[in-house]
């Protein structure tokens, strides 16, 4: 096992994962679904030209699948089919029958959207975050519907890119020095830390979802940073929600994290839900949510910091629970439907007295007033010009014999508005 | 002239109009382009398959752009390109050389969204509607950043329908009759009056738009209903915006009419703007909007009853400044990107003392609280079960000499809640 060269114990991706994406060459630029292991790229267009997972979904595979520049084929297929993919993927690389021509070094891959992505919402869940936010955004309690159904708004999805994407410093209209109303570039660029979720089997519009079928419609799991311009936001926040403030880049990391990877880190949320969900909400055992580990990361003048850490599971409302919310009006949503989780904030304090599992600078900076002190010293407030934010996620702990999950990346590195 | 069966004075749309759509038939059920003239369809993919369109855009028009299952293809292409269709069109018809195997009756068609949709934004910028809504909704004064930038949220694409679906009454959460948040179906449906704007030409992500271009990036206008479930909508609104409450139907009227069409009746808005707009969203001009003349109907019982009418230039902030603001933080527009205007409600107060051209309920029946008065005298407070609106819009007198255009119709039925 030790000189299979997928399963090197210092590559990312372990045969626990095997996440899936769209990957592009320099030989070959045409955008096409892979799955990846150790420090490769398994090129699906070609190893199921070859013929290998004909048994499972027919002759066809290669061309009306994997050829794809976007999973949602393949994400549309039934979840059992979705598996066996998996699971044959899984035996060749451990057998070393992944034929070579169908590796791809990763250092050697260009990373796409994973999805065609028809419709994006984005979740505000967490409830150290919104009890953080809410008095510096004008709020003197928590609404009332927050405990009752899970907060949301649509997003753009014109907007979501890919990890790598440069982020161009939005122009807007804020409150200038002197209160009044200004258009310019925004001076308080903030990154958020959430997760995000793709849809797998669509659900038709005018029609719900039981919560209890919730599994079968999610696909996997990547990590976003939904960029926010914070002046921009709370200029037009009231009364229809976020819309520039948000809606000028929201970064995913490219490999999609499976259900089946993510099984075995199943765990219950952090918190207890009072007052108890309405039935539709309720979800029917104790493991509602996934022990995912999650960080970021400033890279400011060649110097890395660690911002802040944080877990999937300390949401108030459950990636669960928000699809059955999502679904509960009748909109409809189509396979390659992205999820924000919204901001997942913490509340452990270090023994300096640093809050270290705020998600975004607008909580750690209380809405710009004051500095944000990282662990190595660094104080920032917001977001400059050609800094990089870089989230990561893990399951479990690398090295071991139980398994490992890493979600990779999600990066990108602000660049200068446009001069008018 | 009198004797071209498709230039009759009674039919439906007039040689000036030559509006665009998606059409299949019981012969034929695969969706593909169309124009709108008399009471027929000219399917586009048979009329560019005779080779009539090969002069202006090439032999491969057929497959490439009409054969499609939406405009976006059509779209995409320069303005002067869809204008030297469309004048093509007009002297076909009028000198009666479309191929009769081209045309189908209107009565015979089954319409279809006229784009694939990439993002929906719905603008709220209607002085008098929110003059009317704020204090319904608990807000004091319209808020300062209303008169500084066009305020508008992100809808939701998946439920984006043509005219004539069924739209099914959500369920959702609001506050019961004793003050308590229940689970259940809307008690407060509504519709709202609304335009639709088609994106042509894209722009691209982390770029803007010079409002002197935006005509370039219009391809054409058609009706909409903001249909709204006002309980759900007031319960989660704060703070992050409209989202079930909006997001479980939004029809439109299937012809998309080009800005050709329109170009006789561009006039300037009603109502001049204070404070002055930022330059980014200065009109170089003083017709920066339409006249066009919009109605609504509900039909109960059968009776059709006049509920109010409207004009698309009382709009405070024009659809032109709505589409540079969209774009000016970066976020990036494709073809087929629909935008809504908001509600469009004026000030007219009639003789009886009825005010006559609110556009939805929410205004007529102030919040749900006291009836509506129609003018054959119907009371009605929300939407019930069974009932159709539909909504109109007409540019210009028709059977004159000048320039008439009919947007036809765009309908929708409320059908009763899901029982669980």
């Amino acid at each position: 096992m030790a000189t299979n060269p997928l399963l090197s114990g210092d590559s990312r991706f372990t045969i626990d994962n095997i996440p899936f994406g769209v990957i592009s060459t320099k030989q070959d630029p045409t955008p096409r679904c892979a799955a990846a292991i150790g420090d490769f790229a398994i090129d699906l267009a070609k190893f199921a030209g070859d013929s290998r997972l004909d048994s499972i979904i027919g002759q066809n595979a290669a061309t009306d699948i994997f050829s794809k520049p976007c999973l949602n084929s393949f994400a549309a297929l039934e979840r059992e089919t979705r598996r066996a993919v998996r699971a044959a993927l899984q035996l060749d690389i451990q057998d070393e029958l992944i034929p070579p021509h169908c590796l791809v070094k990763l250092a050697d891959v260009t990373m796409h959207l994973p999805f065609s992505i028809g419709g994006y919402s984005d979740f505000y869940c967490s409830l150290e975050h919104v009890q953080n936010c809410s008095p510096l955004a004008g709020v003197a309690n928590i609404p009332e519907s927050w405990f009752y159904a899970p907060s949301v708004y649509n997003g753009r999805v014109s907007s979501v890119v890919p990890s790598a994407t440069p982020i161009r410093r939005p122009r807007g209209v804020y409150h200038g020095p002197d209160g009044k109303p200004v258009y310019g570039p925004s001076r308080a660029l903030d990154f958020e830390l959430e997760m995000g979720v793709f849809v797998s089997k669509p659900i038709d519009f005018a029609s719900v979802l039981d919560i209890r079928d919730v599994e079968e419609h999610v696909f996997g799991f990547v990590l976003l940073n939904d960029w926010s311009a914070r002046d921009l936001q709370v200029f037009e926040m009231k009364p229809l929600g976020p819309f520039h403030g948000k809606g000028f880049g929201t970064s995913i990391s490219p490999w999609v994290v499976t259900m089946e990877a993510l099984d075995p880190f199943k765990c219950s949320p952090k918190t207890k839900q009072n007052p108890a969900p309405f039935d539709h909400l309720k979800w029917p055992g104790p493991a509602g949510t996934f022990d995912i580990n999650l960080e970021v990361e400033l890279i400011r003048a060649g110097k890395v910091v660690k911002i802040c850490s944080s877990n999937l599971r300390y949401l108030y409302w459950t990636p669960y629970q928000q699809l059955a919310h999502h679904a509960s009006a009748g909109c409809g949503l189509s396979t390659g439907d992205l999820i924000g989780t919204g901001t997942i904030s913490g509340d452990n304090v270090a023994e300096d007295g640093r809050k270290t599992e705020l998600g975004c600078l607008f909580e750690a900076t209380v809405g710009g007033t004051k500095e944000a002190e990282l662990s190595d010293g660094t104080r920032m407030t917001y977001l400059e010009d050609g800094d990089e934010i870089v989230l990561k996620g893990t399951c479990g702990v690398k090295g071991g014999s139980a398994p490992f999950v890493d979600f990779g990346e999600c990066r990108g590195i602000i660049t200068p508005a446009l001069s008018s």
